[in-house]
C-alpha cells in the first residue's frame, strides 16, 4: 500500500499513512485534535478541516458551505487521503502550539510479533511433527507372500531409512485394500515422537502419492470467541483462519457460570457437545474455504484456558471455582480426535496445550511457547488481558505466573456504555484542551454506540493528562463546560450527544466507570509488582514486555502507561503477538521442538496464588491510583505532567 | 482321590485305577481286551467277567443268570472299582499269554505340561503387567493446591518410587470426583511398560484399597469354539474358565467360508460382532460366575488364528485365502477394549497376539510363547493338530514353523461315522485277536453314536498292529468274520451292529475313512519330516514334542506312533499344554516378559511355505502308508510287527 506524508497546521506536525486512510485517523494517529463528536460517520460535521495542499476524495457534505468547499473545506471523517497533503485545522482561538500539542501524543502501539520459522529452522528446532513418505512396492508373491504391515515397513526402512515404526489398528484394517486399489503405490503418513528415540507412528496410508499434502489445525478455545487455523506443514504457512463464537456463550458467559451450568445434570456433556460443534464448524469453513480433503489433515493443538480445556476435553471443572481452586492436570496425554467427536480422520490425534493452575491455563503456556518468552534470555514480562488478566514473567531459565481477576472493564463490561470492539465502539479518543470537545474515532467510522476496552484506557488517560480528571478520576468541578455534568449524583463526561449517536442516547464516561477501569488495571499493575517482588526483581530489570489477547493489539501504548496498567518502559520494548493462544497452538503443529519443550516448560513454570500473597493487596491499593500513589514510578509522565499542568495553568488562567 | 490295584488273568496285567472306575476301563488302561460293542452302556451283555477277589459296585444285570451272579461274574462296563480286584476274563479258548497280550498296549497319553509360575518367579520372568498401589494423600489447601493429576504423580513417586508416569483421559475425568468421594484415599492402577524404561501408564484410579482385586482375562478364539479365563493377576490362578461355540459358526463352518462371507456386504461388520459377542457373553459368565467387579479386570489378551484374529479386529482378510496368501499384518498394536466393543472398563488395554502369516495364526504363537519353548536349549517339535496342523520347530536360538492342510479326519470329518469328541463317540478301541470281537469304550460309557478323531488312530493303530489292515490301509480280505464285509463295493469293519447303537445303524470303519486318516497324518508328518530337513536337522535330533490342540490330550501316543502321525520317540519326550493358544494368552496377562518377548519371538519364527517347498510332496507320498513307506523310520514298530506277526501267523494256522 502506497504511503503519503500528511502535514498538520498550525501544529505543524507530519505523519505518514497508507493510502485510503481519512484525514481524520491520520490527525489523531498524529496527535492532533479535531473535534468530531459522530466517530468518523460525517454527521456532526465539526471536523471541518482546510486541504492547503494536495488532494483528498471525498469529504464535501451539506455541512460545509458553497464558500467552504471552494476555499478548500472538507470533512475530515470522510475525506480519504489519497496524496501528499498539507492540512490546517481550524481552532477557535490562537494558542501557541504547546497547547495545542499537549492534548495528545501520537499513537503508539506495540510492534507485532510473528513467529519466524526460517529462524527455528536456522536453530534447528524445526522439527515436523507430521512427515509423508512415497513408496512403490514389490507386489507379493510366492516366494515373497509378506503380510502386507511387514511389506510397509520393511519398504520404509529400506527406502527411506525409516526404524521403529508402528502401525495402528485403523492403518492395518485400510491398508491390504489401499494397496491393491493403488497397484502397491501409496503414500504413508508418518508421526515422528516428541521425544527423540521413541517410535514412529505410521498413522495413515493413502493410494498414490500425495506428499505434497500435508495439514494440521490449530485451534484457540476462547470463552467468547474459538479460532482455528489450517496450516500447511511443509511451507508453515496459514492457508485459512476463521473466528466464531463459542457456542457455549448460550449456557454463560463467563467461566464461571459456565461451570455451574457444567454441574447441572447433563451439562458438562452438553457444553463439550457445543465447543466441539463450534470447532468442526470452523474447520469445515476453512476445509471449505482452502479446498483441502479432510484426510490431508494430519494433526489438531488445542489451547485455552483451563476451564475450556476441561469442558472441551468433558473434565468436570467443578473444583476449579471452588477454593483452593485445583484443577483436574496440568499435562493431558495425546487423544485420538475422533474419540473427541472431532470431525477429522481416524488417524489424527489431537494435542491439548497443558494448564498451570486453575487460572493460568493452557492458552497462556501456548503465548509462552509462540512468543519464544521461554526460550530467550531477557527478563519478560508476558501479558495477557482480558476478564482475567494472566502474567508471566522470566526467560529460559526460570519463569512465573499468576493470574489476577481484572474485571470485565478492558471488553467493555462494568463500563456504562462499555461495549466490545465492534462497530460503533469508540477506539480513539482526545480532546480539545481549550473547550473540552471530543473527537470520537469509531471502529466503522459510525456514529458511536459505545466504548471500547482500548478506547477507554485513551480517554481516561487522556482527560488525565489533561487535568480533566485528577489521580483519584474524579472530574474537575471547576471546569465550564456543558459536557461535564452530574446526573443523579453521578459526575460524567458526554462523549456524544443523542443525536450523533446510534442508541439516541447521551454516551456518556462516569466517574463510576473511570472508577473500574482504574481497578482493573490496579489489579493488574499489581499483579505484575507482586510477582515480581515474590521473584526478587523489580520494573527496571524487564527487558522485554509481550501483549496478548485480542484487546493488546489496539492498547495505545503510551496511554497504558500514563493510567499505570503498563509500567514505563521504552515502547520499543514492548511487542505484541495477537491471539498467543493460537499462536502457540500453531507453532506446536509446526514442530516437535516446541511439544517436547512444552512438558519442561510446563514443569518450569511456578504458580503464584496473588491471593495468598500478603504484599499484593498492599500493592493493589497503591495502585488505585492514576498511574499510582507513587507517581515516582513513572518518571516520565511525572515531568510531563508537571511541564504541561504549569502551561495548562497559565492559559487557563 | 483312591487308587485301587486291579489285576487281571489270565493275562496277569496289572494297572493302578482311580476308585470310582469301571472295570471295562480299566482293562482297556491295561491293554487287556474285553468284548464289548455297545460303548460301556451294558446293554450288549458281552463284556462278562469274574470278580475273583475283592469287590466291585454294581454289574449285575438281566444279561446274567443268577448262578453267574453266585459265581461273581459281573458285566465289566457296569462294575465300579470300589478296592483293590483279581478279575479272570474269559477267553474263548486256551491261548498262551503272548497271544492274549498282543492285541494292546497300555494307554500311553502326552505328559501335562502346565505353566509354572513360581519358575518364572525365580527366573525372574515374573513382571506383573498391571499393579495397583493404594495412597492417602493429603488434601488441598490454598497452600497446596496442586491440580489433582499432579498430586496423585506426586505421592506415587514420593511413597511407592513410581516414575515416568502418564495418565489416560479417562482417568483424568474421574479422578476429582474419586479423590472427593473417597477422602482422598484411592488405588491407582498401573499399567507397566512393557520394555523397560519406557513410561507406566496410570489406567484406572478407585475409591478405597482395591489393591486386593487386580483381574485379567485370557482369551482364545478358536474357529469353532471360543476359551476364556479369569485370571487373578496377584496369585496367577485360573478363578473361572468358560468355553462356548464362536457365534461365527453360523456364517460358515471353516476358515474359508468365513472370509468369503466376510466379503459379502456388511459381512465383515457381522461377524466382527458376534464373535465379540461371544467373547463379551463369556466375560460375563466368568465375572459372574467368580462374583468379580467388571472395573477390577484390567487387561485382556487374545490369541487366534490368522482369520479370527482379523475377523476379530474387523481387518479384512479377503486376501488370507487369495494366492499368495498375505495377511493385513503380524504384530498388532495395543487397542483400547471398549473400542473393539469388548465389555470391559474404558481403562482396559487388549492386547492381541501377532500372527506368522496367513497360516500360522497367534494361536501358534501363543502356544510358542504359553509352552516356553522359545526359551529352552532343547530342540522341540511344537504340534497342534486340528483341521489345519501348525508345526514349529525350534528352540530359543531359532524357530522355523509352517502350516499343512490336514482335512478334518482328527475332527472326525471325512470319515462315515466320524464325529467330535462328545458323547456317544468311540474313543478308546480294541480287538481280540482270536475272534476279531471289538471292545468299545464311548465318551460317557453310552452306547456309540460314531468315532472321535483320537479313537479313529487307536482303531487304525490297532487293526494295522494286529495285521487286520495292511501297511495301505486295506482290510485282509482271508479273515472270517461277519464284522469285515463289503458293502456297495467299499470294505468296512462293522464297530458295533445297529441294535448296540444309539443310532440304529451299524457303525462301522471303511476303507476310504483309513485312506482319509492316512492321508491327514501323511500331511503332517511329511510337514514335520520337511521342516526339518528345510533346517538341516532329522528325527533324532528332536529333544521334545510338545502337542496342543483339544485334540492332542486324548491321543495314544505308542497308537500315533504306529500310523505314523508322530515320529518314533520316547513317550517320555511328549508332552501335552491342551489349549496352547489359551495357555499363551494366559502367560501373557502375567507377565510382561512374555509380552516383551513375543515380538522378538514373531521375528525370528521363519515361516516354511510348505507347498513352495519342492521336497513336501515327495515326503508326503512317502508317508501315506501305514507307519510310512520305509519302515525303518519306526524301528521299534517293526521289531514288534515282526516278533508278533510270527506268533500271530503260528496261532491263525
Amino acid at each position: 500500500m502506497k504511503g503519503y506524508t500528511v502535514r498538520f497546521l498550525p501544529h505543524d506536525k507530519t505523519i505518514t499513512v497508507d493510502e485510503g486512510t481519512t484525514v481524520l485517523r491520520a490527525a489523531m494517529a498524529a496527535g492532533v485534535h479535531i473535534n468530531a463528536s459522530c466517530g468518523g460517520e460525517g454527521v456532526c460535521g465539526k471536523c471541518r478541516v482546510l486541504i492547503e495542499t494536495g488532494a483528498v476524495e471525498g469529504g464535501i457534505t451539506e455541512k460545509l458551505s458553497r464558500q467552504d468547499i471552494e476555499q478548500g473545506y472538507r470533512q475530515a471523517c470522510l475525506s480519504t487521503i489519497r496524496g501528499d497533503l498539507t492540512v490546517r485545522i481550524p481552532v477557535e482561538s490562537v494558542v501557541d502550539a504547546s497547547i495545542l500539542n499537549m492534548q495528545s501524543t501520537p499513537r503508539r502501539m506495540a510492534g507485532i510479533q510473528e513467529p519466524d520459522f526460517n529462524e527455528l529452522k536456522e536453530q534447528g528446532l524445526f522439527l515436523p511433527p507430521v512427515e509423508k513418505k512415497y513408496l512403490e512396492l514389490p507386489e507379493p508373491s510366492h516366494q515373497d507372500n509378506l503380510p502386507d504391515v511387514s511389506r510397509l515397513i520393511g519398504f520404509l526402512k529400506l527406502e527411506h531409512d525409516e526404524h521403529r515404526l508402528v502401525v495402528s489398528l485403523p492403518v492395518i484394517r485400510k491398508l491390504p485394500g489401499i494397496l491393491r486399489q493403488s497397484g502397491f503405490k501409496i503414500t504413508a503418513t508418518l508421526a515422528r515422537p516428541v521425544h527423540p528415540g521413541r517410535k514412529t507412528h505410521i498413522i495413515n496410508v493413502q493410494p498414490g502419492d500425495t506428499t505434497d499434502r500435508n495439514y494440521a489445525i490449530a485451534i484457540d478455545i476462547g470463552t467468547t470467541t474459538v479460532y482455528g487455523q489450517l496450516i500447511d506443514l511443509i511451507t508453515g504457512n496459514v492457508l485459512a483462519q476463521f473466528g466464531d463464537f463459542n457456542a457455549q456463550i448460550s449456557y454463560g458467559e463467563d467461566v464461571i457460570s459456565r461451570i455451574m451450568y457444567a454441574e447441572k445434570p447433563g451439562g458438562l456433556d452438553k457444553l463439550h457437545e457445543v465447543v466441539i460443534g463450534t470447532i468442526n464448524g470452523i474447520i469445515a469453513k476453512m476445509l471449505k474455504k482452502s479446498g483441502i480433503d479432510r484426510d490431508d489433515v494430519n494433526a489438531i493443538t488445542l489451547a485455552g484456558n483451563t476451564t475450556m480445556t476441561q469442558l472441551m476435553l468433558k473434565v468436570d471443572p467443578r473444583y476449579i471455582r471452588r477454593s483452593p481452586y485445583v484443577p483436574a492436570s496440568t499435562i493431558y496425554p495425546p487423544i485420538m480426535a475422533k474419540s473427541l467427536d472431532f470431525e477429522l480422520g481416524d488417524h489424527v490425534t489431537a494435542l491439548v496445550y497443558p494448564q498451570i493452575s486453575s487460572y493460568v491455563g493452557g492458552d497462556i503456556v501456548s503465548g509462552v511457547m509462540g512468543s519464544g518468552m521461554y526460550r530467550t534470555e531477557e527478563l519478560t514480562l508476558y501479558l495477557d488481558i482480558g476478564t482475567n488478566a494472566e502474567i508471566v514473567i522470566g526467560n529460559k531459565d526460570w519463569l512465573a505466573c499468576a493470574a489476577c481477576s481484572a474485571g470485565p472493564a478492558f471488553e467493555g463490561g462494568g463500563i456504562t456504555f462499555g461495549m466490545r470492539a465492534t462497530k460503533g465502539a469508540i477506539e480513539d479518543f482526545s480532546i480539545d484542551p481549550i473547550t473540552l470537545e471530543p473527537m470520537n474515532i469509531t471502529i466503522g467510522n459510525v456514529r458511536p454506540k459505545g466504548i471500547c476496552g482500548s478506547g477507554l484506557i485513551i480517554m481516561v488517560a487522556t482527560l488525565f493528562e489533561m487535568g480533566i480528571i485528577d489521580n483519584k478520576g474524579k472530574f474537575n468541578r471547576d471546569l465550564k463546560t456543558p459536557r461535564i455534568r452530574e446526573t443523579e449524583g453521578i459526575v460524567e463526561y458526554v462523549l456524544a450527544f443523542a443525536e450523533n449517536t446510534q442508541i439516541d442516547r447521551d454516551i456518556v464516561l462516569t466517574e463510576p466507570d473511570i472508577d473500574n477501569l482504574i481497578r482493573a488495571k490496579g489489579a493488574i499493575y499489581s499483579g505484575c509488582m507482586t510477582l515480581l517482588e515474590e521473584v526478587g526483581l523489580n520494573v527496571n530489570d524487564l527487558q522485554r514486555i509481550i501483549l496478548a489477547g485480542g484487546f493488546g493489539s489496539y492498547v495505545d501504548l503510551a496511554k497504558a502507561m500514563v493510567i499505570g496498567l503498563l509500567p514505563e518502559v521504552n515502547p520499543d520494548q514492548v511487542t505484541y503477538v495477537g491471539n498467543g493462544s493460537l499462536m502457540g497452538a500453531r507453532m506446536s503443529s509446526l514442530t516437535n521442538r516446541i511439544r517436547r519443550d512444552v512438558v519442561d516448560v510446563t514443569k518450569r513454570m511456578t504458580n503464584f496464588e496473588l491471593s495468598e500473597t500478603r504484599s499484593y493487596m498492599d500493592n493493589y491499593v497503591a495502585a488505585l491510583f492514576l498511574p499510582h500513589t507513587d507517581i515516582n514510578k513513572f518518571p516520565k509522565l511525572k515531568a510531563r505532567l508537571e511541564s504541561r499542568g504549569k502551561s495548562h495553568r497559565e492559559h487557563l488562567s
